[in-house]
């Protein structure tokens, strides 16, 4: 059911459960989604470094895993997480706080 | 500064900026990204019709875009959104709450 693309790949969106905020955007095969449903932890497939990545194993900065949500064509995985510390590796507590916005609020009204 | 794929597209979720619910992820090349920026209305690429696709322009459920924010490697973007009616063709909210959860919530504790 899950449509995964050429490489085998899902993306998964972390959103923050009690926050609503969207913290990141990474990537699933099927053993990292697997893994994610019997450990509670998110892993996700790392495309640089080619390796599983178990989310917060170095920096602590686990996503506990709650719910998982598919997509109405099944390409596309939500997560609601429970999220220790900041989400992002340069610190922000979201990868989508960490750069410039390309659009602005104002701009858009 | 953004980092489209082999095919020249970035992922682009869509998130409600009321109610902070996470709608749908499609996929955006420079194109409709400048397209959306330019007029406020959520644009995308569709990969099966291969064609631009303005969300709502024949079902009316648009996505007038308050803020873009690319993610700190630049590799997907999240659109702030409001909402128009449904964003799924399902007609549910979000087309993240068209098919059951793949993990629930009490399973997860």
């Amino acid at each position: 059911m899950i449509r995964y693309n050429e490489q085998g790949l899902v993306p998964a969106i972390a959103q923050d459960r009690a926050s609503g905020r969207v913290l990141m955007m990474a990537w699933m095969d099927e053993k990292a989604l697997e893994t994610t449903i019997a450990t509670g932890r998110a892993t996700y497939w790392s495309r640089s470094r080619h390796e599983y990545w178990v989310k917060g194993e170095t920096s602590g900065h686990t996503q506990k895993v709650h719910e998982i949500r598919q997509d109405c064509d099944g390409d596309a995985l939500l997560l609601l997480v429970d999220q220790t510390g900041p989400a992002c590796h340069t610190g922000a507590a979201s990868c989508f706080e960490a750069a410039p916005a390309l659009l602005a609020e104002a701009s858009a009204d």
